[in-house]
């Protein structure tokens, strides 16, 4: 509670929050979640907060660095799988992965923004910290295991880009069987192989194709 | 050469080339080629072939139709790679996806539309049939085959957007230089490893983080 001798910002009345750099952080998070990273600029960011686009660029220097941390604070929003009694190193790995694509999903457009970025800030080097000692426990040297850390942030970002193509699109059931019949109906003589896999290439859904490719992943980062 | 019996259209003289499909790909290939994806509209493309954008719809419907295309049209010019006398199918399969981001990387932004795009158009096609047939050489179950076309396809388009991500950015050994300092400064209580492997993290330049990513899949997919 203020003391009477301190001064009272106006910005400190219950109807206006302060503003802070998790107040605009969290408002962000909020539209990206609801309406995608394409559709957020900092304007809309600084009306969420009740500010002027001017205010926020004191705290974060343009749109691109806000996006750095948004990418950022999801990352620290991850949940981090350990190994148990029923879970070995591998699994955890794979769980750890599991959610790092979703909680990356849940902010449309917010892979596109980790494809490339360099992860320097605490929430990636927390993530990156917890897949370094899965490895290590699994005996996976630090050559590979650095690599792979790379390698595992391309395809969480990658498939988390994919989940939202995919969520935008038609109903996945029609559309898998629009596809199928298109190999079916390939040139036998050009594509023979496409043709006779029809169906093992649409048949897998969407979480079987990821479990397939993070067990590959895992399996090759093992050596 | 047109007989005296022919109409000539206006179309066909020389000034103009006649307005075909091929035409209208040609032109968004190497607007995109120079501008990116994201800078080309149907507007630029149509006045590149001296037309308006009305006469484009007729042959691709919106925008998202034409890139898919575009996008077909450069899987379509990835050069295959064969086994032969020095070359096993890993070998041919590793060199196919090289040439595959490389090809993606030439038209920046088409990377981003190959995820999550569904590849029923001939050019994927041909690479997938490609795939498989160097994946059955080398005893990969028709299962695991058809499932990997689809990660390969996942890393290719995300390493091409990766690729072009980076050629944006500032030279890539000063940039790599700033990394590794903040790496080493990371919090040793909280990121041990990550602190420890600050040179591990950042020395590896961006074929040998490539080269160790598709000896992963290929690994991995061997199974």
């Amino acid at each position: 509670m203020a003391s009477p001798a301190e001064p009272v910002s106006r910005r400190t009345r219950p109807a206006k929050d302060p503003l802070s750099r998790q107040s605009i952080l969290d408002a962000a998070m909020t539209l990206i979640r609801e309406h995608g990273v394409n559709a957020v600029s900092l304007r809309h960011v600084a009306a969420q907060v009740e500010t002027g686009p001017a205010s926020l660029y004191a705290y974060f220097g343009n749109r691109d660095i806000l996006l750095a941390h948004v990418l950022d604070a999801a990352y620290s929003h991850v949940q981090l799988v350990d190994t148990d009694d029923e879970r070995d190193w591998r699994e955890a790995l794979a769980a750890t992965i599991v959610h790092t694509i979703e909680t990356l999903a849940e902010y449309p457009g917010l892979g596109a923004v980790a494809l490339g970025s360099i992860p320097v800030l605490p929430g990636a080097l927390r993530l990156a910290e917890h897949e370094l000692a899965l490895m290590e426990a699994g005996g996976v040297s630090a050559e590979r295991a650095t690599l792979a850390i790379d390698l595992i942030a391309q395809f969480a970002a990658s498939a988390a880009v994919e989940r939202n193509v995919r969520l935008g699109r038609d109903d996945s059931s029609s559309e898998r069987g629009r596809v199928r019949a298109a190999y079916e109906r390939a040139d036998m003589e050009r594509f023979p192989r496409v043709a006779r896999s029809a169906s093992l290439l649409t048949d897998p859904d969407d979480s079987a194709r990821r479990d397939f490719s993070i067990e590959v992943l895992l399996r090759g980062i093992e050596g």
